[in-house]
């Protein structure tokens, strides 16, 4: 056999695409698994059974390694949970939850360790996840009809429910403290309820009056006939 | 002049509580503005202007100190938030929300350092921090009538609206992008609606369906006379 074995051997035969995926999913596990600080290219490729210069040619540095592992998964996150912007609103908060809790549980440790895992507090890591906030936060401002600026109130209170989200999905997946079905419907219940006083914080502006009026029919609707 | 100047002079007069006081006070200072591990005592005491050894006196290690600093800070926020236990609860969640603002304010920087600052990620940061959450969590779950164990998810509702509170307020003391009365209101109801959808989600216990009621009757009496 020569030097390097069958691994090397196999991993001769990776297009570019699965390399670079590969290199990417090995180095998710060991940023999941060690402090950020002892971790570098060298632990990465040896882990692989490759040449460091192998990883250098795909990932410049370890932070580049670090950012490619986590867009991956905020991209992953957000395809999953942002709702067909054709839905009525109250749709996609349903949808938009259950798309969210999917995820969340179908990647529970990746989920975690994207907010709590040693890498956590990394600016570059912390950028990442705001960005998919922000995201999160715009599509459903849109989705109750405010495509303008502004909104300030509706903004921030759906920014700040997805601390919420956040908290309770955390615990959740850690403990399983209560039914899913239970979780998903006070996540539904409280961003709903972000939305309303939201709306209703910036309601000197006639489009979110506005909104707010259309919100709480379809609120009317939806609770009178189901 | 001798050796060590004014402050020296003045320093030797401390009492131990004033000094004790003092070291944290820097200590606080330092680990908002520098990166936790480029720290240490000695630096802590140069600041001082004092030596080590005297640092070293009142506190072991650097992690002695932050816990010291981060546990102050958490104390002092309970006793600006917690409310008393006798007053009905919806005044009660007026009076947190309001001490939790008030102590936000006051304290901006210190606020966001507990949560988002170099050393937001140490574990005896976020055990600490941990701590107060669940100290605010029981307190109105207590207030709401449940002394028992158990409601899963009126307590899950309001752990997790904690993290709305953080993620609003922090956000709100970078940008101030509403009035902080419209904040408080945000607050409230979203605290109100945590409680009314866990107890709700708990209903299957007598007692939480007893305290459901109850809280839907105090809430009827405010809204409809104010």
């Amino acid at each position: 056999m020569r030097p390097g074995g069958p691994a090397r051997e196999v991993a001769k035969r990776l297009t570019p695409e699965a390399r670079r995926a590969q290199i990417i999913a090995v180095a998710e596990r060991l940023f999941t698994t060690h402090p950020y600080g002892e971790l570098g290219v060298p632990e990465v490729a040896r882990a692989l059974g490759i040449t460091s210069g192998l990883v250098y040619h795909y990932f410049p540095t370890k932070e580049a390694l670090l950012v490619a592992a986590v867009e991956a998964r905020a991209r992953e996150l957000l395809e999953s949970c942002l709702p067909d912007a054709g839905l009525p609103v109250l749709e996609q908060i349903e949808h938009g939850v259950r798309g969210y809790f999917d995820y969340c549980e179908a990647h529970s440790l990746a989920y975690r360790n994207l907010l709590r895992g040693p890498t956590a507090s990394e600016p570059e890591v912390v950028r990442i996840c705001e960005s998919a906030r922000v995201a999160i936060v715009e599509h459903f401002v849109q989705a109750v009809g405010v495509a303008s600026k502004g909104m300030p109130a509706t903004r921030l209170a759906l920014r700040a429910y997805m601390g919420f989200a956040e908290h309770a999905i955390v615990s959740w997946l850690e403990h399983k403290q209560v039914a899913r079905a239970t979780l998903e419907n006070m996540c539904r219940t409280m961003m709903l309820t972000a939305l309303r006083v939201g709306l209703s914080s910036d309601a000197s502006s006639p489009s979110s009056a506005r909104q707010l009026a259309l919100l709480e029919q379809a609120c009317q609707q939806r609770f009178s006939t189901t």
